[in-house]
C-alpha cells in the first residue's frame, strides 16, 4: 500500500459519528493509503486530537510529508468559513470545536473544513460524475437528506456557509414534525428514516394483517429497499412517494440555481431506478417548461466506501 | 445633460414592452444622458434595431465612443449566454431574436444581455443596496415575480442561463393556475396581478356589501395599497397574507443560498413595511434555526425611474 512518491497530495479525512477515516489521495482520486480509527472513546476533543495525529504520523512520513500540500475535513455541522463544528447533534463534543484550528496545529498542515454534504459535491466535481460541470446539485439521501450546490463552478456556501440544507426546504406545509423543530421538512419523507415513518405510517393506516405480518417489528429502509426490488407493491408504492415528494422539492431548486445535472449520494440512493425512477418522472412533471428535458440525474461516482474520503481530500485543490 | 469626458462609459438599455429606455452611466453609478424611444411601432425586429442605432449614434458621438466600455442590455427573457431573447410573451416579436448580434453588429460595441431581474441584481451590486455584498438575492414584485440570486459574488445564471425563476417556484401545491401552465406559483400570489387576484377571490367569498361597494369595478394593486396605507383591515389582511406565502417562500431559498439580504425591487415593493414586515414575520418563523435574526430585508437602493438602466449598464462592469 505505501509507495514513495514526489506527487501532490492531499490528505482527506472523514469524521463521522462511530469512525474517522482518512487517505492519502492524488489529484485524480487515486487513493495510495487509507485507514481508520474510532471518533469516540476519547475523554475530550484534544485528545481526539492527539489520537488522530499520532495514527497520521507514520502515514504522512511514508508518503512524504512535504508532498502533502494540504488536509480536508468533511465533518456533520463543519463550517468552510470558520473552521468550526458547531453542534454537530450525532458526534461526541458538544457546543462549538475549532477543528481546522486545532487539527492545523497537531498536524502543522493547512486544513480545510465544510459539511459533508458540500465535501461530496467537490468530491463529485474533482473525480466523480460532476467532472466539467460548473452547476450541479449533489443530494445525499442517508440517515438525514443533505446537499451541495454549485454555481459557476464554485461551492455555494453562502453568507454564513450554512447553504445548501436541501433537507430543510419545507416539501409539504404542516407536514411531518422535523427534528429541526419544524414541520414537512423534505428530510423527514425522503432519507431513510423518512421513507421508514413512511412505511409505519401506512402499515398503522392500512391495518392490514398480511402487510403487517410481512412488516413485522422495526421496520428499515434496507428492508423496504430489497422487498420493492423483489416486486412487493407496498414497498414499490413507498418509493413512488419518497420519488414523488423528491422530484417536487427538486422542481422548486432548479427554478432557483437550474443545474445540468443532480447526483444523487447515500444508501437510499443505491436503491437506483426504484427512487430516480420517480424522482424523473415528477420532477419533470413540476418544472418549468425552460427547464424540461434537460437536467441528468446521475448516480455518484464516487465508490461508496471510499466517497467521503475522497470528498474530504478534494477540498484542497 | 451632454457633457465631454475621458472616463469609462457603459450604455446601459432596457428594453420593456412598451418603452426602450437607455442611458450613459459611468463607473459611480451617475447617468451623463439618458432618453428613451418606443419599443413597438416597427414592423420587424430590424427595423427596431435600426431605429435604436439612429437614436443613439449622436449620444454615443457626444460622450465619445471610444469612451463606452461595451453595452449592457435588460429584457423580459434575455439569457445571458445565448445572447437571445427567447419567446418573450410582453416583446413585440415572435420566436428567438439574437439580440446581442443585432444590436453589436449594428453599435460595434460589445454588448451583453440578460433578464430583467438579473440586471437589478447586478445593478444593485454595482451601485445600489448590495455594494460590496457576495451573497445576495434581488426578487422584483411587479406584473409578476423576478428574481436574481448572487453567490460568490457572482450572478448565478445557472447551466443554461435560465436560472433564478424564484417566481415560478411552487409556494402553493395544487394552488392558483399560473400563466406558465402550472398550479400554485409564488407569482400567481404575490405579483401585481396576484394581490389583485386574492382581493377579488376574497370579494367573492364574503359577498359583503361595504366592501362590494369599496371596491367595485376592477381592481387594483394600487387601490390596494392606498387602502392599505388609509388603515383599511380588508387590505392590510391582503398584504399580510401576500407577505406570508412570500416569506415562507423565501424561508425555502435561504436554505438553498444562504444569503446576507434580500433585496426587493418593483411596485409591489413601494408598500414598504406594509408589506416587508408580514414577509419578515413568516419568513424568520419558517428558517431553519442556523439562519435566524441574520438576514437583512432591503429596499432597493437604485432610484425607480433609472433601476432598469442602470442594473443594464451594471453588466458591462
Amino acid at each position: 500500500m505505501f509507495q514513495a512518491t514526489t506527487q501532490p497530495l492531499a490528505l482527506g479525512i472523514d469524521i463521522g459519528g462511530t469512525n474517522t477515516s482518512y487517505g492519502i489521495v492524488d489529484r485524480r482520486g487515486d487513493i495510495l493509503h487509507k485507514g481508520r480509527m474510532s471518533t469516540t472513546g476519547h475523554h475530550t476533543v484534544h485528545q481526539y486530537i492527539a489520537a488522530l495525529s499520532r495514527e497520521l504520523a507514520p502515514v504522512l512520513e511514508n508518503v512524504g510529508k512535504e508532498n502533502v500540500v494540504g488536509v480536508g475535513v468533511g465533518a456533520p455541522n463543519g463550517n468552510f468559513f470558520t473552521g468550526e463544528i458547531a453542534y454537530a447533534p450525532n458526534l461526541p463534543w458538544e457546543g462549538v470545536i475549532p477543528m481546522v484550528k486545532l487539527l492545523g496545529e497537531a498536524l502543522h498542515l493547512k486544513v480545510t473544513l465544510t459539511n459533508d454534504a458540500n465535501a461530496a459535491a467537490i468530491g463529485e466535481m474533482a473525480y466523480g460524475a460532476a467532472k466539467g460541470m460548473k452547476d450541479f446539485i449533489v443530494v445525499t439521501l442517508g440517515t438525514g437528506v443533505g446537499s451541495g450546490f454549485v454555481a459557476n463552478g464554485e461551492m455555494i456556501y453562502g453568507h454564513d456557509g450554512f447553504a445548501g440544507e436541501l433537507g430543510h426546504v419545507i416539501s409539504v406545509r404542516d407536514g411531518r414534525k422535523c427534528g429541526c423543530g419544524r414541520y414537512g421538512c423534505l428530510e423527514t419523507y425522503t432519507s431513510a428514516t423518512g421513507i421508514v415513518r413512511t412505511a409505519e405510517e401506512w402499515l398503522d393506516a392500512r391495518n392490514d394483517e398480511t402487510l403487517l405480518r410481512q412488516y413485522k417489528g422495526a421496520v428499515t429502509s434496507r428492508q423496504i429497499h430489497e422487498a420493492a426490488e423483489a416486486g412487493d407493491t407496498f414497498a414499490i408504492e413507498i418509493f413512488e412517494f419518497t420519488g414523488k415528494i423528491l422530484g417536487q422539492t427538486l422542481a422548486d431548486a432548479v427554478a432557483i440555481t437550474s443545474p445540468q445535472a443532480i447526483i444523487f449520494f447515500g444508501g437510499l440512493a443505491r436503491a437506483g431506478e426504484l427512487i430516480i425512477g420517480p424522482v424523473r418522472e415528477h420532477m419533470e412533471a413540476n418544472l418549468l417548461k425552460i427547464y424540461k428535458n434537460k437536467i441528468s440525474l446521475l448516480h455518484s461516482a464516487l465508490p461508496d466506501a471510499d466517497a467521503a474520503i475522497l470528498g474530504a481530500s478534494a477540498l484542497v485543490w
